[in-house]
């Protein structure tokens, strides 16, 4: 008896998990390898920074749901390398064979050289960075309250978050809710009128990406929401009291507690032991060109997908950075491992990504988004249903869809918000 | 117009909580000072360290349990000390004035002057230290499953936990539920027929505070649950990788990755300012003696109450340290204060602990109790429904009320606990 066809995976992101279940009638054994034991569902993790939501909410154990797929178990552990020769990858002193090898790691964030201001400007990946957040945010409102000078309380009032993506966007909405929330409804004297938000952004607009009419909604949503939006303005130096910001010529000092970094990413570290191990080309940020079956240049059985995949489609703009493009890049793999294995070489069709549309949340009610093939332009409140309904949809797990479902009905009827506790070791003075 | 009579409550948890609320009508100005900015429900914390529930299901921000009280403020802050010149405790270098003074800061775990174990052994007091246990209990069934060596797997699947008291008998109960149900579901080859849980206790029985019919019950659901029980036995050393336990004259090395600290308590680190500012007695793990109306000695305007407070009852014997009887004595300081305030010192009457009975969980469907003033003693599943309802009319809050039943309806039903998440930093081999 031939020993069936062997499928590590590497990561359990929305692409990774999404190959694991393509592979779910195929005779092969599959392997997810993951440094952590859950699944994390990202686009929701700015309310966990803002304590609307908990971190179970918005991560399932991949054990719990890979549990009922036979032909697939599931490893903790860190890659540490890639042996092309043995066909294997490392686990600390284990090694791990396969016959065909799916590298789904994402990316993490970068500070563009400024590493030193990771302390004062924590990102927004991963769970523990979610809470770190939420303890920065919920302790400044502590900070004011406790200060003895005007002075200290607008610096601990005052919050910069650095870049105007989705993250930054959506994050800065939340907070303004929760902010003026807290301030006026929990504390005696908590000056909700001193609050204040501001967004910083490279570029000479927030959400770049969309169409002009959508980002000018979004330019009055954040207005509405009181935050001050400052664009084509570069941080240049962060420390523990303030930042410095440059806008053309230019430099104003901002006395802030509490900076959140949502600016660039970069390929997760996993990136370059695949490019040295296999000569791969990666692009400015570290991600791996891919060929247009997804494989690593004259690697056949060498998949990258997800954030760490760098692909054009078909108009020569890179592929997104977005949950759908890793699912489906999973599920093409998924099918053209299937079609070796079972000797069906014909389906050699390149990988092409079904853009149904994007969207971007930016406050209580309000959104942007992008429809459907034609790209229909959509705003409001509409956006925002279209918005909660998708995530919704997509949430990986039965249960935590429920659980979300009732959190977020409770949070919208009453602003209660229960997750908002401040956890792990408290900052110093 | 005079200045209101000012309170100030250090710690928010049971007694301090009903000691605030108790002065909800009363013409004072209530502070509530604590190092975190949430109550905790410490009753059900154990289900926090088996992955059931999540932190945020257990434990409510202060501020918004008193948030509709208008006479209450709340600081985030460690009282640093008390200054009986002044009438005033600090908190850094702030000095928060008081008329009364109410100590309910409870107790912390002690490890009897092994200190050096709180590092392999950690106990189960705070939200962290039950992510912590979480953690290496989920971790440890990952290192079971990447173990190269019987030897290494057995250690990993071994559980020692100190000290049989209702933590103890708690957490081996719901160990074993999780193990036996995660090893054989989840894992491919998870070996749940090598799970062992040993639970150590220095005492001859178990749950020690129990009638002798109740405690022979608990003996016989922890069998039933596979807990191998250790009485008369204490453990000696602890090793990272190894304890040893003590017998009569027999010592016994086991193997063992997991050990949980259950065993002794002593009183928070307040109970020594207090004391030595105030000249009070302590008992022998620290906690202070209080008069029968819970002042302390002279100082007719300094009170502990709870965990922190020794007292005795009608019969001699010491009050147990339950929430129960930590929320009796805050309402009764509340109602001493106010009585004071409105010059009606009358009501001069002792505390008097009204004991309504007490209960210990085992496992699935498995408690012991004592119910009501003649202490009927009841076991099996029908304690179970007594402890769980209970538990639910005494969570704090509504909405964390209709979530633990919501996510306890479904545990039960379904055995899915998405709480599972390793977080925090992985431990090193």
């Amino acid at each position: 008896m031939s020993q069936a066809h062997r499928v590590v995976i590497v990561g359990g992101g929305f692409g990774g998990l999404a190959c694991a279940r393509g592979l779910k009638r195929a005779n092969v054994e599959v392997t997810v390898i993951d440094r952590r034991n859950f699944h994390l569902f990202q686009p929701l993790l700015y309310q966990v920074a803002t304590g609307e939501l908990s971190p179970a909410n918005i991560a399932s154990p991949i054990r719990s749901i890979l549990q009922k797929q036979k032909n697939c178990q599931v490893l903790l552990g860190a890659v540490s390398g890639i042996d092309l020769e043995t066909q294997s990858v490392h686990i600390d002193d284990r090694q791990i064979p396969f016959d065909s090898l799916v590298i789904a790691t994402g990316s993490t964030h970068s500070y563009f050289g400024h590493e030193e201001w990771s302390e004062q400007a924590p990102g927004l990946k991963t769970i523990e960075d979610a809470t770190e957040i939420r303890k920065r945010i919920l302790y400044a409102f502590e900070r004011a309250n406790l200060a003895t000078s005007e002075e200290e309380r607008r610096a601990a009032l005052t919050f910069v978050i650095v870049g105007a993506g989705p993250t930054g966007v959506e994050l800065s909405g939340a907070l303004s809710d929760v902010g003026h929330n807290m301030l006026s409804k929990e504390f005696r004297g908590g000056h909700p009128e001193e609050l204040r938000i501001i967004l910083c952004e490279g570029q000479p607009d927030p959400l770049g990406m969309y169409p002009p009419p959508l980002v000018k909604k979004s330019r009055e949503e954040l207005d509405r929401l009181g935050v001050e939006l400052m664009t084509s303005s570069m941080v240049t130096d962060i420390q523990d009291d303030h930042v410095v910001v440059k806008h053309g010529d230019e430099e104003n000092r901002i006395y802030t507690r509490t900076v959140i970094w949502a600016a660039g990413v970069r390929a997760s570290s996993l990136g370059k032991i695949v490019a040295d191990e296999t000569g791969a080309e990666t692009n400015r940020v570290g991600k791996i060109l891919v060929n247009n079956n997804l494989s690593i240049g004259e690697h056949e059985n060498l998949f990258v997908i997800g954030d760490l995949a760098f692909l054009k489609n078909e108009a020569g703009d890179p592929l997104p950075a977005l949950a759908p493009v890793a699912m489906q890049q999973g599920s093409y793999v998924a099918n053209l491992i299937k079609d070796r294995v079972s000797g069906n070489s014909g389906s050699s069709k390149p990988f092409h990504y079904r853009d149904r549309g994007s969207m971007a949340v930016i406050g209580r009610y309000a959104a942007i988004a992008l429809v459907g093939k034609k790209k229909r332009q959509v705003s409001g409140i509409m956006a925002w249903f279209i918005w909660l309904f998708v995530h919704l949809m997509e949430i990986t797990q039965f249960r935590n869809r429920l659980m979300v479902l009732f959190l977020w009905g409770w949070t919208y009827l009453t602003r209660d918000r229960s997750a908002r506790l401040i956890t792990g070791k408290l900052p110093r003075e």
